[in-house]
């Protein structure tokens, strides 16, 4: 039996999100059916995180016990030609890709051993064109052009480092007997001409007008990036100060935060085990 | 009564092409239910272009003759708004989107004036990441890591410039009455690193693996920058030579011309009417 962990990439944008359902379209189910057809068996992967409809992945990990024969070198391949639904030497793209598969002892697990994550969100003060609907936020203002107070969002992305109770920053639907203390590893504010410029965020397809919010954790309460961010972006209209953001985290009461900023713009960028090498370079898969 | 030449992009993938079909969504079909909803009477538009299933447009151009009260440079800031389904300061992004309305004079018609086309394909030899794979071509080859001959597609390119008969060029399905000879002002095959350094393609969102095909002319028989690029693709692959271009055209045989290249690389960029002014840059809408 060996136990196989899987790096994947996806574009959410056709998917229910991540986990399995009985009657709709999920990344899970996906890989899950095309790997049992693929080795005549019948596959189950653990992921690290349940994405919701639309939200994307750079660096999904699922772990998928098995005693199929194919060496774990030659996994990745193999899955993604099934994925794309043809033979080898396809020329179609499938929406869903193994970027790595690597073994792990018997007790790891996708999930428990992760030490940390992390989110990229892009957004645009200029109204997106037509092919980045599904993957960048539109900001819009009453006043066309008005654009996003870079630098106070920066400061109030400072507010949320370090280990703070996030109540304030969880949708309902959360399990209210869990903790909703979170330690933060970092928190960023980037013009996209700025990220481009360095060279680091190019493979992600970005455009001068974006704006990026990129945190690192130990983990993420339900809708916490997405109510973050949407918090960010009121304080970059005016709408909020920056030094609101100290006090939302204190007031630990999700009705003082901002509004959740839409599933699109969101990507689970990498997952961290062991040490938390959580300034190492996204590499878009 | 008045004569609105619209500007328009959109991105192909969700749509059946550009013309209008009784059971299918496509983008004309998409405009004129949008606008005869909005503006409560039939509006019929006469497009440049009619691009298939898949290929997108980052300049279709289509007429409208109508007797709306709106003032032309505000009505597209009204349909965008209405193609997104939701009121203005709506956050949505619609996949079809009218750059620019203008006024034309009673006899003006979209296709019929226009002077020539400009197209862009984007192919890459590398594995398109997960979000390009309705965007970019993957020429694909059993060698896993190899390139495409870029002086070589070059090379091939420039055969093509100036006055030809094209019908080694075109598919079955156009209309046989009709000459096949065009005239190509300008070919180019160009890495897309190159034109991201100039910065002029940033507005595709493209990246550096790519290799762009633009090429402008008065006009292109059924699928023909589709068969030229699959033709470029094979020469740049090396299974054919670059002076072999000039010979296909020559043999005005559609047998002995490369394959068809895929519809989702393909971006109608720009219409020219009047004078050719297939010089000026193209914007991404």
């Amino acid at each position: 039996m060996k136990n196989i962990l899987l790096t994947i990439a996806y574009d959410g944008s056709r998917f229910h999100g991540w986990q399995r359902q009985p009657s709709a379209v999920t990344v899970q189910g996906f890989l899950e059916q095309t790997m049992s057809r693929l080795f005549r068996r019948e596959i189950r992967l653990e992921g690290t995180s349940r994405t919701d409809a639309g939200v994307h992945a750079l660096g999904q990990r699922a772990t998928m016990r098995t005693d199929i024969g194919i060496p774990t070198d030659r996994l990745a391949r193999v899955v993604n030609n099934a994925l794309c639904g043809r033979e080898e030497g396809s020329y179609a793209v499938s929406p869903v890709r193994i970027l790595r598969a690597e073994e792990k002892p018997e007790g790891f697990h996708a999930r428990f051993d992760a030490s940390g994550k992390k989110y990229i969100y892009r957004m645009s003060p200029a109204r997106p064109d037509v092919f980045r609907r599904n993957y960048v936020y539109f900001t819009a203002q009453k006043q066309a052009g008005a654009g996003l107070d870079i630098s106070a969002m920066q400061q109030a992305a400072e507010a949320l480092k370090g280990t703070h109770d996030f109540k304030s920053f969880e949708s309902a639907g959360g399990n209210p007997r869990l903790t909703t203390v979170r330690t933060i590893f970092d928190a960023r504010v980037i013009p996209a001409a700025e990220a481009l410029e360095k060279g680091s965020a190019s493979r992600l397809g970005l455009q001068p007008d974006e704006v990026l919010f990129e945190v690192s954790g130990d983990g993420f309460l339900y809708n916490m990036v997405r109510i973050i961010t949407g918090t960010l972006v009121e304080i970059g209209q005016g709408k909020r100060a920056p030094e609101e953001m100290k006090e939302m985290i204190e007031a630990a009461d999700r009705t003082v935060a901002g509004h959740t900023a839409p599933p699109y713009g969101l990507y689970l960028a990498e997952v961290y085990y062991g040490e938390k090498t959580h300034g190492q370079q996204t590499q878009l898969g």
